[in-house]
C-alpha cells in the first residue's frame, strides 16, 4: 500500500500517466484519417493498452486514498472514473461504432484533471459561472420574447427562419453573431417596413446584456 | 386585509405567481408550433386562468399596500398594471388576434419585476445609460454625416443601400457589424476608388466611439 | 459689443443656434429624398438662411471675443469659421453641386463644437491617441509585412484580393474583420496547402495587438 | 573604435538606418506592382545598397559592444544579425526569385528592433505570453475534442469541411470566428437535428475561455 501511495506522488509516473492520455488523443486524432489495415490493428491494441493502463491507474489512485469515501468526493476523480467505467462497457457491434469512438474522446478531458494548472483554471471558471446566473436568465428572457414575437410576425414569411419559437431563437442567435443577419432582416422588412427595429432593438437588448456579463466578470476577477 | 398583507409577502405564493409566470411563457411558445384542437381549447382556457390571476394578484398587492398613492410610484408596479390591464382589453376580433398574441406575450416580462435580482440588474443597466448619452449622441453625429455623405455619392451606384438618409443609415449599421460590407465597399469602388477611405474611416470612428462607450460603462461600474 | 458679450453667452441665443444646427442636418438629410419643387426652393431659401445665420453668428462671437489674437487660438473656433468660409463661396455649377452638397454636410459636425459635453468627450478622445500611436505602427507594420508575402505568393491566385500591396492591405483589412475571409483562405489552400498559417498567425498577431491597444486605452483611463 | 561607438550611438546615424529600413520597404512594396525595366534596375542597385549598408551597420554595432559576448546575449541583435546574414545567401536562380522576396521583406521588421518604443511594445507583449499559456492549452483541447466528434459524426455530410481532425479544427476556427458558420450548422442540422448543440456548446465553451485569455492579460497589465 505504501508503495501505492509513493507511485501515485511520484513525478514520472505522473509524466508517464499524461503521455499516455497524448497518445489516446494522437490515436483518437488518427483515426479520423483514412487509415492502413496496420494502423488499424495497431490503434486497435493501443485502445485496449489504454483503457487496460486507465483502470490501473485509477485503481491505483482509489488504494492509494487514505479514506475511500474522500476519493469520490472530489468532483475529478468521479469524472475520471466514469470516463474509465464507460470505456469498460463493451460496444462491438458495427451500428454503435460511432457511440465508442465517442466515449473515447472524453479520455482527451482528462487531459484538464491530471494538470494541476488547468484544474485550477476549470475551477476560477466554476467560480464564475453563479455570477453570471442572472444575466444569462435576463438573456434568455429577451430571447424567448423576442422569438415569440419573431414566430408570430414573420412565420409566413419564412417558416424555415420563423417555424417555431425554438428555431426562432437559433435564428436569433445568428442575428446575435451578425451572420448573414442583414438577409433575414431585408426579407421582413419587404412585407414590414418597420422591421429593422425588431433587429436593432434585440441586438442593443443584447449586446447591452452581454456587455454587463464581461463586466461583471471583470469586475469579480478583480475583487480577488 | 392583514391576511393579504401575509399572503403578498408569503414565499410560497411568490413561488406560484412564478410559476403562473413560467407557465404563460410556455404557453405563448406553444402557440407558434401547429396545436391539435384539444391543445388549442386548452390554451384558450389557460389564457382566461392567467388573465384573472394576474389580475387577483395584482389587485393583492394593491390592496396590501398601506399608502395607495406609494403602489404607482414604484416603475414596476406601473408596469404589471399596464401589462394586466392591457390583456383585459377583449380583441376578439380575427384580424386583432395577432395584436392580442403580441401583448400577452408582454407578460413574460414580469418575470423581471417578480424576481428581485433581476430588478436590480435592470436597475443598474438603467443607471449606467445616461453616463452614455453624450457617446451615443456623438456616434449618431457620426452615423448622419456619413450616411449624407453617403446617400449623395452612392445613390447612383445602388439605390437599394444608399437610396436616402435613413436607408443609408442601415446599411451603415450593416457596415458596423462586419456583414458583407465588402461587396458594398467594392461595389462603390468601382466608380469612386479611394471610396474605401469613406469605409475605414467610418469604421474607425465608431470603433473608436464604441471602445469609449465601453470603457466609459467599465470605469463607472469600478467608481461604485 | 456689451450687448453683443450679453448674447453671446446667453442661453436662449445659443438653444437657438444649436436648433440652426439641427435645421441644417434635417434638411441635408431632406435632400437625400426626391423632393417637390416647393420644398426643393424652401431648402435653397433655408440654405441662405443658415449660411447667413452661421456668417452673423460666428461674427458676434469674434467681436464678442476680448482679444482678437486669442479666437483663432481654439482648434474649434477656426473649425466654425473654416466651415462657415467654405460654405460661402459660391458654388452655382451644376457640375460642383455634389461638391456644395458635401461642404455643407461638414456643418452638422458644428454640433460638436457648440455642446460643450461633446468638446470635452472629443478632447478626451484626443488625448487617449498619441498613447495608441505605437501600436498603430506595430499594426501597420503587420499589415505591411503580410500585405507584401500576399502580393508575392498569391497574386497569380488572385489578382484582384493580392494584385498589390495596397489591395493585398485592404483585403487584410476585410480577413481582420472577420469578412468571407475563410472563402480567400480556401482559394489559396488550393495552390498552397499551408497558407492556412497565412491567415492563422496574421488573425494571431492583429488581435494580439488590437486587445493590447485596447487594454492600453482602459490603462490609460483608469490611471486619470 | 571610439570613433565607431560614438558613429553607434550618434542620433543622425540611427535616423539615417531608419530611413534605409523605409527605403527597403518601400522598395519591396513597389515590387509588387508592375515596374518598368528602368525601375526594375534601380530596385536592383538599391538591394545592393541596402545588403552592403545592413551588413555595414551591423558590423559597426559589433565592433562598438565592449564585450563581444555581450552582443549576442540581446535577442534583437541575434535578429538583426539573422536578417542580414540571410540575405547575403546568393540566389539567383529564378526558382527562388520567390524564396529571396520573401525573406528580404523580414528587413521591415528590423523596423521594431531599431526604434526603442516599438522593442518595449514587444518585450510587453511576450512577458504577457506566457501567463496564458494555460488557456491556450484549454483552448486546443476543447478545439481537439470538438474536432473529432465533428470528424467522427459529419465527415460523410461533408468531407470538405469534416474530412479529418486537421480540417475539423480549421472548420471550428471558422465557426470560433462566426464566418458564414450557419450554413455549416444547417447542413450537420438536415441529417442530425440536435448538431445545434455541437456549435452552440463550442461557441460557448471558446467564447469563455477567449474571455478568460483577455481578463487575464487586463489583470495581469493592471497588476504592474
Ligand atoms: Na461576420
Ligand atoms: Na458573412
Amino acid at each position: 500500500h505504501a508503495a501505492l501511495v509513493r507511485l501515485r506522488h511520484n513525478k514520472a509516473f505522473e509524466f508517464f500517466v499524461i503521455a499516455v492520455i497524448i497518445i489516446s488523443a494522437l490515436e483518437i486524432g488518427a483515426k479520423t484519417y483514412d487509415l492502413s489495415d496496420t494502423a488499424l490493428s495497431i490503434t486497435h491494441y493501443l485502445d485496449v493498452f489504454i483503457t487496460v493502463f486507465f483502470l490501473i491507474e485509477i485503481l491505483i489512485r482509489f488504494i492509494a486514498e487514505e479514506k475511500k469515501r474522500d476519493f469520490f468526493k472530489s468532483a475529478w476523480n468521479v469524472f475520471d472514473t466514469a470516463v474509465v467505467v464507460i470505456s469498460l462497457i463493451p460496444i462491438n457491434e458495427s451500428e454503435m461504432a460511432l457511440l465508442a469512438r465517442l466515449i473515447r474522446i472524453f479520455r482527451v478531458l482528462r487531459m484538464i484533471s491530471i494538470v494541476p494548472e488547468l484544474r485550477v483554471l476549470i475551477n476560477s471558471l466554476m467560480v464564475a459561472l453563479p455570477r453570471l446566473g442572472y444575466v444569462v436568465l435576463l438573456m434568455f428572457i429577451i430571447f424567448y420574447i423576442y422569438a415569440a414575437i419573431g414566430s408570430f410576425l414573420f412565420n409566413d414569411i419564412n417558416p424555415v427562419l420563423w417555424g417555431n419559437i425554438a428555431i426562432s431563437m437559433l435564428t436569433l442567435f445568428r442575428v446575435m453573431t451578425f451572420e448573414d443577419w442583414t438577409d433575414i432582416q431585408y426579407e421582413t422588412m419587404d412585407v414590414y417596413p418597420m422591421s429593422w427595429l425588431f433587429y436593432m432593438t434585440f441586438i442593443f437588448f443584447t449586446a447591452f446584456a452581454f456587455l454587463n456579463m464581461v463586466i461583471g466578470i471583470v469586475v469579480g476577477v478583480m475583487e480577488e
